[in-house]
This record gives C-alpha cells, structure tokens and sequence, in this order.
C-alpha cells in the first residue's frame, strides 16, 4: 500500500499517511505541485518555516519501463518565488517507488543551529542529528554514506552551497556508479539547507517492490514502449552517440547559440566544444561516451569524461552547461567545462544558473571573457568558499545583475535562460516566457520542432507563426512525461512515433489496473499547469511576468532577429 | 516663460521647449511623476536607455514662502522597479525656479565609457566630458566645482556608489553651507550613473527670477503661512529643538523603535542616542542644534554635529539613520553614527537604505550587531570601494537578504522600511505597504498622528481601525507637499492648524494669478497617486505586491503586536 511520509523539521518528528483519494492518481510533477499548491502558503518566504519541501517518484518508476527513473522535487522556489518542480535521474525514484513511498514532505524549521540527516527504509524514515558531513562536498556525502550504509544506498544531498541557502543551490541525487545527477533548478538545495538537512539517505532492502496488476500486458506495452524509443532518431542515435552536446553545432548552425552573455548568436570556436569533438575526446581517453542517468535507461545520452591521463573527470556533462560556460562565457575548452561541471556539481550549484551567471559577471567585469582557469578559482575559492563574490555568484544570474548594475541580464522571473537565444529559435522563447517555473528549457522543449522537425512537425525557428501552440503542446505533454517518471527526451517519440504513447498509456493501465485513455495525458497537461499557473498568481505574479528581458528587441547575428512577441501574442499561452 | 530642458544622453544634445499645457499646472513630484508616466515604458530596465531621470523644483520654489525649497527627482526606480519621486531640500530647486526651467528631463544612454558634467544657466543646460572628478566623493566634487565655478553654484552629484550603479545609490544636492542633502530613495543615482553624468552644476546669475502675480497677496499670505508653521508644537518646539531625532524616546516608548534587525521594539540604549542627547551633545561640542535644509526654512531641524574636537562630522542627522543603526543595528554611540552618515554622504548611498542591509548582513553573520567601528570599515573600504561585498550591501537590504538567505528582510517592494516598527504603529505599516514608491515613510507619516495626535487627530497605534483612511488621507495630503516643494513636516500645520492650508492656496493663487480652491489639494493627490499606481501596474505589480514580508506575523515586544492586516483591508486604500 503506497503511503505519503512526512517529516516535521520544526518538532523532528515523522509519521506515515494514507495517501489521500485526490492524489491517488498523480506521480511525480503533477503530485509535488498539487501537494506544495494545496499545503504551502503561496506568499510565504521560500526559505522559512512555512515552505514544504517534496519528493516523489513517476508513476512508473520502480517498474522495468525504460527511462521511467525520474525523480521529483518540489516547493516554492526562493529563486524565482514561483512553484517549482525539478526533476532527476539517479537512483531515489526508483528506490522510493520499490518502498511504496508516494511523497515524502518535509515540513517546518528546526530551531538552534543543528545539522540533520535523513535516513529511508522500509520501516519508514528517520532523523538524526549530523556532524560529520557538514560542510562537506556532495562527492564525500555519497562516499561517507556509502562507507556507512552500504554500496547500494541511495542518497539525496546538497552541497555547501545548500548549506548556505544559496539561490542557486541544487540536490543531488546518487547515480548507479555513484557518480550526481541534479535537481538543479530554482535552488531547491537551498530549501533543504532551510531545513538543515545535509541529506537523505536510503535504503530499500526488505521493500515490498512493485505489484503489476497486469504483468504479461506490462511487459508487452514494456516492449513497445522501448521499441519505439530505440527507433526514434533522436533517441536511438543522436543522443546515444554525442549526448545532448550534439546540439552545439545543430544551435550554432540556427543562430541561436548564446555567445559572449547573449551578444552574438554562433561562437567561431563551436568545434572546440560540439557533441563530436566530445565523442572523439572521451574514446580517445577511455572513457565512455554511453551512460544513463538512471537505471533502466536506454539512450545513455550521458557520458563518463576523463582528463588527459585518463583519469574521471565528471559525467551527466550536458549541452546547456558547455554551451553556457564555452560559448556563452567564451572558454572554447571542454576540459575546462569539464572541471568547471565537476566542481559545480560537488559545490551543489545549478550548472545552467551559475553559467549563466558568470555570463553576467563578466560583462561586468569581475574577470575577461574566455578566463577558464579564473572560472575554476571562482567556483573553488569564492562561491564553494561562501566569501561575499562567491554569494553574488551562487544566488544567481539576476542577482549578479542587480549587484553589478547590467541590463543584459537573461533571466525570466529571475532564473536564467539556457542555451538556445530566443530570438532565433521562437518556440523556445515563448516556453522560457510562460513556463510556471521561470526560465526553463526543458518545460517545453520547442528547440527540437523548431531545429530538427522533431516532436511536434516543422515550425520556422525565425517565424513567430504557430510557437504558442507548439509550446502549449509540448508543456502539456512534458507534465505527463514528469509525472510518469519519463526523461524527458521520450517526448520525441511520444510525439513522431504512433505506437509510443499507446504503450505508456498500456504500461500504466497494466501497472495499476487502470482504464487511462490518451485524453489523460492531456488533462494531466493542463490540471497541473493551471494549479501552478494559480499558485503562482496567489504567489503575487501576473501576466506581466511571461515576458522576456528587453535587452532581447537588440537584434542578434547572423539572423538579425529580435524577439518580436507582444504581450498580448505571449498570453494567448493561457487560453486553454 | 517657463520650460522643460531635454538632455538627450545617447547624441550628447540639449533642448529647449515649451511647457505643454497638461503639465502647466503641475511642479515637484505632480510633474515628474506625469512625465516619468508619459514618456517611460513601464516595463523597461531602470538602467537601460529607456529610462529617464527628470528634476523639477516645487511649484512655490523660488518664493520667499517659507520652507519651499525641495527638489524632486524622478525616474523608474533601478530597486523597486516601481515609479519614483525623491524629494531634497538643498539650493537646487530655488536655483531652477529663478532660472524659469519647469524641469530638466534626462534620457538615453551615451555610448563609450566617458563621463560628463552638466551645467545648467540661464542659456540652458550644455554637457561636457569629465575626467577629474570620476571616482570622488561628493564632498570633493562640491570642493572642486566651487573652485571652477564660484561659491555660489549649485550642485547636484553622485558618489562613487552612483559611477557603480549601486542600487542604494542616491543623488546629492548641495545646500547653503556647501554640505549634502540627498535625494535619498530608490536608487535615483544609479539612474544618473547609468547616463554617465557626474554632476549636474547650477548657476542663477542673471535668471529672470520669479514673478507674482499679485506681490501684496502672497506677502499676507506667506505670512499668515509661517506663523501657521511657528504656532505648531511640531514644526514651532520640537523638531526646531531635538531635531527629528526628537522620535527616539517617542517611537521607543510606544514600543516601535526597530531594534536588532527588528526582533525587539524598544531599545535598550535608547537614551544614548536620543533627540536630547543628540542636542546636548551637539551644543556641548560648540555645533549648531538649528539649520535648515534649504534657505528660507523656518522649521531648522537640521543641525550641525562635530567630533569631540569641535571638528565638524554631520549634517542632515536624521532619526531614520540613527535609528537604523543605532537600535536596529544596536550601536547605541551616536558619535560612530554621525561618522557613518558622513561617509554615507561621501560615497552617495541612502543612509536608510544602507543601515537596513547592514542590519540583515549583521543578522546574517557578516559582522555582529554593535560592531560601530566594522560598520565605518564596511563602508569605507567595502561599499565605497566597490568590493564583493560593497556591492552586496550597496544594493540594498533585499539584495543582502537574497545573497545570504536571510529571512527577516524588512522590505516592501524591495525597498528597505524606515525605523518605525509596523506592528507597533500600524498606520505607517499602511503607508509602506501601500505606497507607490516602496516601503517610505515620508510618502504617509502616519507616525505623528499614531504616536503624538499631530496631522491628523487621534489613531491608536495598536489597532487596525481608521489606519487605511488615515494613511489614504496622509498620502493625498503629502502629494500636495511634494508637488509645491514644502518640505514633509508642513502636514502637521496643514491637519491641524485653520489658517495654514487657506494661506498656501492663496499663495499659489497670489503667484500664478490662478484661482486654486482647497479641493484642489485632493484633486492633485488623487490624480498623482493614480497616475502613479497605473505606471506600477503597467510595469507589472499588483495588490500583492502591497503586503509587508511575513515575518511581521511574528509579535514583537513589549505589545507582542503583529502585523494583522489582511490583504483585503490593505487593499480598501485604493478605493477612491
């Protein structure tokens, strides 16, 4: 019987509950958002006593649906003061669905200056008062803990940038070769470090596991479902043989690869740092070019990236970090990117919100564009350190902007805009504009449509015509995809390929002895959209908000293009 | 002939033109406010080239009525994002009236990195490049442009705060005895940073001067208008005694006095900094209890401090910033005070702004409370120097709140909240709530008829009734004042003494040969704040943005008060 976990932070106490009818249905995006919109006060201060912090697994994680390993965490976001769900790879989903765990919430503050750590099983969860760890990276969290509880033990961290409520701290969650993938945007990590909780550890030996209520249809739709992902081009070859670096040059061919903090639209040194020259790099040293976020992936579009000698260097290395640092920043070096991810991701700090960041840094100066060894030292000595340049960096790229007076600031209700310039690449724009989460790329992937005549037919990148319904379409198919437990690159086959989504909409009848119909992704679409859209509204936002910097009606080369939507074009997003 | 002079920083032009009729009637905060609403897109960046920053003195400036003598600056504030008018006493507006310039609008953005001065006279206003007083102190920029320009000039500068676009930059204006007076609030001098302008340097000589309509009229009425100011108990025996700081024992009786970051509402070591010791001292030290702001002010609630060696250190010693820093920050010594608002001064930050950020960085552990002499090195070698952490503090109380995740952060709009507590004395609560310029106490003193039954009958301070209307009426009324160029604490005379409000509207009658009745006072608060209100909502804020931060919910000593208003009792203010 699957039951919602609770932690009281404010009186450490903890207690199991039935899962209420009205969340019976939900997983993942849509049950962290319907939990944080029904029990967190929408104008509370997101670091206080009053904000929840929540997790919970897809719908089909623990199953043995491929990719289905997502893992959700939600709460207001003291980034963007919005809603915020943010979703991982990594081994807790999996984990947390195996000990019939629907949601765990954590809850209140404590009181005094003690650090805490959680542990999971099957008995339930527990806290317990932690020195040790404190002050550490995420890489010695996950090795500590697994020195204590075991190899297998999932864990869920943050860093010290979490500790310091930075705004742009992440969670990390242990990945099968306990390596980090990320929670990273909206400075969740800083919301756990509210809690003072360093981290979650779990274990699920003894867990009841998964019931199908149809195994042999499962299995079948199981079958289906992977076929069809194995036969997309961009599942089953793209993303398997360059990573989602692949799109550095396919962006960078569009004009829409941000370069020098959004100045110019393609970087002259894009071959030093493209999915190929990846490729080439990683099997030259031994490395691996193929690797999941989570178990039961099969497109592997993550890595394994070794130095020069060889040796580990990060993995889960992704496009919109090295576009951000090695365009956008102008370090044409992925081995300097690669150092840069690594420190960031044991630091706890959003790679995309501290890239971008530094964009915004060096246009005002505090170090040249192109300085990669002087990106190292910042991540190390100032924002790893806490010092006061170290604290501008790590709340964000808006937070730099208002310290350092920029008005080229690419930020959407204060987090910042990734790797794709949305006055070459429309579709995108209109998501980063209207997304509930602020700027968010992955909340609408209209860069696919708009580029590579993937996930939702063609759609001009350059031409205003037909990207408001194209993101509309594809944020209403990704909550499913996030509430499923899917990766979110399931969205282009779910989209190109008719026998996809009737295996998933099987998978989860079998799974839960359900009659779903595909109307239910639809309607899980646009249920969950409009409870964030209405938190946020009670949050105090408005139209007013979807709306993109002005710095974006400069035109951009080599298109010249300028981001041209009204206002009134942007909020016809909403009617639906 | 009055007229509008255009400075148009992109093309480094000046022109001239005639007033159009709509803004005939209109001076000070009526007429910046209509411009900055006619001519500034709502939603563009404070700091871009679409912003402007307008001057214009009060419509009775240049008169010999008494206490006439503000000036308003105007713009699109770079903190709040809101509308913004700050007001300044200073020769400046007495200098513009003669000279017959109605306003000064200054717009675009020049390209390049040179600075320039602007110097206005009786031929207009002409921009030249300046390279010598870049990175000075506002004192040596006055220094320094008396040398060039005579004793007599006037001036209006920023600090090395505003060169940087610090978000607490303020603009300084120089007053009869070559010391500072400050357009204060909202950043203003970032504004007048980001168009690269150093100063703006003023000389009347040959002005036309000021033409009365009907010269016997005003003589009777300006004095019938004084005896009104002297007659009071306010503008006549207090402030002309204690100063403002007159309201240290006041505000920490009533249980209001901000103290320690706002966790308690009296302070300890109140007596050390309050009103009679600030004179004693002040008379004992051979300074000067008594000096106006501006010539011609009869109310002289400034005063002159010196050292223990008679050495001159202050002037413009107000209860806000000894309060902020002597109770809220709990440095109960007003001699490290009075040197901190010196250099506040030299540097060209607000000192409100600036003692409630230090207030939360010492909350969040950057120096301890108490820490006088950490304050002075703070601003001295951080915040002047333009450090990491210069710049934390240098944007503002929000900023430092974001930087460090502190959640005790007294802001409204992301303006700091002056030192009256508003659980204590709500009506001021109103007014910050409420205003259209972010948290201000000038904008609705509602403290004089909480606490001391002066401007406007008596309101119990602990209660909720009759604060919204109180407020409402406050903030009608101050308009007016903003408008005519009479400085705040003429609304105690005009609330409560028959003969005062009659006289200044026979003055603006005698002066301008107009036929003005009282209702024209609430028709111009009316229209101002309307005006005001739209600009807001245009630049996307909302009722919601109208709510004090929630840790006002928490009660505060000694009346364990708390903020209790609901959002829908705030909101009643705006139906009129």
């Amino acid at each position: 019987m699957d039951k919602i976990v609770r932690v009281n932070m404010s009186d450490l106490t903890t207690r199991m509950e039935a899962v209420p009818s009205e969340w019976a249905g939900l997983g993942g995006r849509a049950l962290t958002s319907a939990i944080v919109a029904a029990e967190v006060i929408p104008t509370c201060h997101p670091l206080g006593e009053n904000n929840k912090l929540v997790f919970a697994p897809g719908l089909l994680s623990g199953t043995t649906a491929a990719n289905s390993g997502r893992f959700s965490a939600g709460a207001k976001s003291p980034l963007t003061g919005t809603i915020k769900e943010s979703n991982a790879g990594g081994t807790a989903a999996q984990m947390f669905a195996r000990l019939g765990i629907k949601a765990l919430i954590i809850e209140g503050l404590p009181r005094g200056d003690s650090w805490y750590g959680l542990r999971v099983n099957k008995d339930g969860v527990s806290i317990a008062e932690e020195t040790e760890l404190i002050g550490k990276g995420n890489f010695a969290v996950v090795e500590a803990l697994e020195a204590r509880l075991g190899k297998k033990c999932g864990v869920l961290t943050i860093g010290p940038a979490g500790e310091m409520r930075m705004l742009s701290a992440n969670i990390s969650v242990k990945d099968s070769d306990s390596k980090l993938r990320s929670h990273g945007r909206g400075g969740l990590g800083a919301v756990m470090g509210s809690k003072r909780i360093k981290f979650i550890a779990i274990d699920d030996s003894g867990a009841a596991g998964i019931t199908l209520a149809d195994p042999e249809k499962f299995k079948a739709a199981a079958r289906t479902f992977a076929r069809a992902l194995i036969e997309h081009p961009a599942t089953g070859e793209g993303l398997p043989t360059f990573g989602t670096a692949e799109m550095v040059n396919i962006v960078n061919a569009a004009g829409g690869l941000p370069t020098r903090n959004f100045t110019y639209g393609r970087f002259e040194k894009h071959e030093n740092i493209s999915g190929e020259t990846l490729r080439d790099t990683i099997i030259a040293r031994g490395g691996s070019p193929k690797h999941g976020c989570q178990p039961g992936c099969i497109i592997q579009c993550s890595q394994v990236y070794n130095d020069k000698d060889g040796k580990y260097v990060t993995s889960g290395f992704e496009y919109e970090t090295i576009e951000m640092l090695g365009a956008n920043a102008c370090i044409g070096d992925l081995d300097v990117i690669a150092r840069a991810d690594h420190l960031m991701d044991d630091i706890g700090v959003d790679s995309i919100e501290t890239a971008v960041a530094i964009g915004v840094a060096m246009e005002a100066g505090v170090l040249p564009f192109g300085d990669g060894e002087g990106v190292l030292r910042l991540l190390r000595e100032e924002i790893g350190a806490g010092t006061p340049l170290g604290r501008i960096l790590g709340s964000g790229a808006g937070n730099v902007g208002r310290a350092y007076g920029v008005t080229r600031v690419p930020v959407v209700k204060n987090q910042a805009i990734p790797a794709y310039d949305p006055r070459s690449i429309k579709g995108i724009g209109i998501t980063y504009a209207t997304s509930t989460m602020g700027a968010d790329h992955t909340s609408g992937y209209a860069v696919g449509t708009n580029l590579m005549g993937v996930g939702g037919g063609i759609v001009d990148p350059l031409k205003k015509e037909g990207q408001v319904e194209l993101s509309r379409h594809l944020q209403i198919i990704t909550v499913m995809l996030d509430s499923v437990g899917l990766c979110l690159f399931i969205g282009f086959p779910a989209a190109d390929i008719p026998t996809c989504v009737p295996a998933l909409i099987d998978m989860l009848n079998a799974r839960f002895g359900l009659e779903l119909t595909p109307e239910w992704i639809g309607g899980l679409g646009v249920t969950t959209l409009k409870t964030e859209r209405a938190f946020n509204i009670a949050a105090g936002f408005t139209n007013k908000d979807d709306r993109l910097p002005e710095f974006f009606r400069e035109p951009v080369a080599p298109h010249n293009a300028v981001w041209d939507f009204s206002g009134e074009e942007i909020d016809e997003f909403w009617n639906f």
